[in-house]
């Protein structure tokens, strides 16, 4: 199973991800990102991110190696199949964390994973910024409607909408949405029909 | 929302559900089922079942008021739509625990109802009793398999299979069903909607 945590810039992503794997015993593995920028003091390859050459990413890319992937100012993140494929292979689920355009490569070549979009809190408080419109002048307001809709937008592509109210509130939303979705019937169907395969034999 | 609990007979369903109710703090509500056979000692009318006549409960079947129902032996069982419709229109959960035949005739009326499996823990256990297969006789096992196969044809129509081993596991996975299938996007995005349209006004 691939889950992908994803959700507007600045929201806390990275926050909550580091949070769900600083607890012990997760039975899921974090998918390690490769990149083009150097590494910075104390990261380490194969930890925080595949550190690559541009020629090597480029060829990744070219040879269709890349789950997906992203070029920011000049340097290229993304995620390598082969990683992912030999995590799911072994039997375990694989934990992406990205950004929303990369959710969206990943959802059209894998659409069978569990897609978690993280929400911000204030979001859901703009109902109550609304109601009390005296608080906030018309542009502020304005403003954050404009960003609600293109957030309402981006959600609508995802199965899950956790808000990361408080960190620990949302990692363990994401747990309990992992846990649950692993007794989807269409996950553990194949178990079964394999088991009763086996019967016949 | 409306969550259905079933599963074949004598997988403790029952227990399951009870074990569920006798735990404080659900905010979901237990739909009461209506029947037209007697009150034993100590049942009451409108918490143990809304006991009917044979006419009233008939009268309800054809006047459409039934979300499911099914005749056992000499007496009706069933689904009351109203107590349902209110409750749900109310902004509350609806729980209900009914035979595999009820949570299919369900499924075909409310669709977006979240359909729980409860799988008996010798389905698992089966393909040990195969690899072992000394210790049962070809008989024993060849009735499991059959039955095997009507669980698992069962369980299809149902959106998770949770198994049945301890009952507080299966009542800790339940509810974290419940608790995950309120932060679908599906069902929170018209929540967002209204408020982005109370924002036009």
């Amino acid at each position: 199973m691939l889950i992908v945590l994803s959700g507007p810039s600045g929201v806390g992503k990275g926050t909550v991800r580091k949070a769900i794997f600083d607890q012990p015993g997760n039975d899921f593995q974090y998918s390690i990102s490769m990149t083009t920028r150097q590494p910075r003091p104390g990261e380490k390859d194969g930890v925080d991110y595949f550190f690559v050459s541009k020629e090597e990413f480029e060829n990744n890319i070219q040879t269709g190696q890349m789950l997906e992937y992203a070029k920011y100012v000049d340097n290229y993140y993304g995620t390598p199949l082969k990683y992912i494929d030999e995590t799911l292979d072994a039997g375990k689920d694989v934990f992406l964390e990205i950004e929303v355009n990369g959710a969206m490569q990943v959802r059209s070549k894998r659409p069978d994973g569990v897609f978690i979009f993280l929400t911000p809190p204030d979001l859901m408080e703009l109902k109550q910024r609304l109601i009390h419109r005296g608080t906030d002048s018309m542009e502020v307001i304005n403003k954050r409607i404009h960003k609600a809709f293109s957030e309402i937008e981006m959600m609508q592509n995802y199965d899950y909408a956790v808000v990361n109210d408080e960190v620990p509130n949302a990692v363990e939303k994401i747990k309990e949405i992992i846990r649950s979705e692993r007794l989807r019937v269409t996950r553990v169907m194949p178990d079964y029909l394999e088991m009763l395969g086996d019967s016949n034999k």
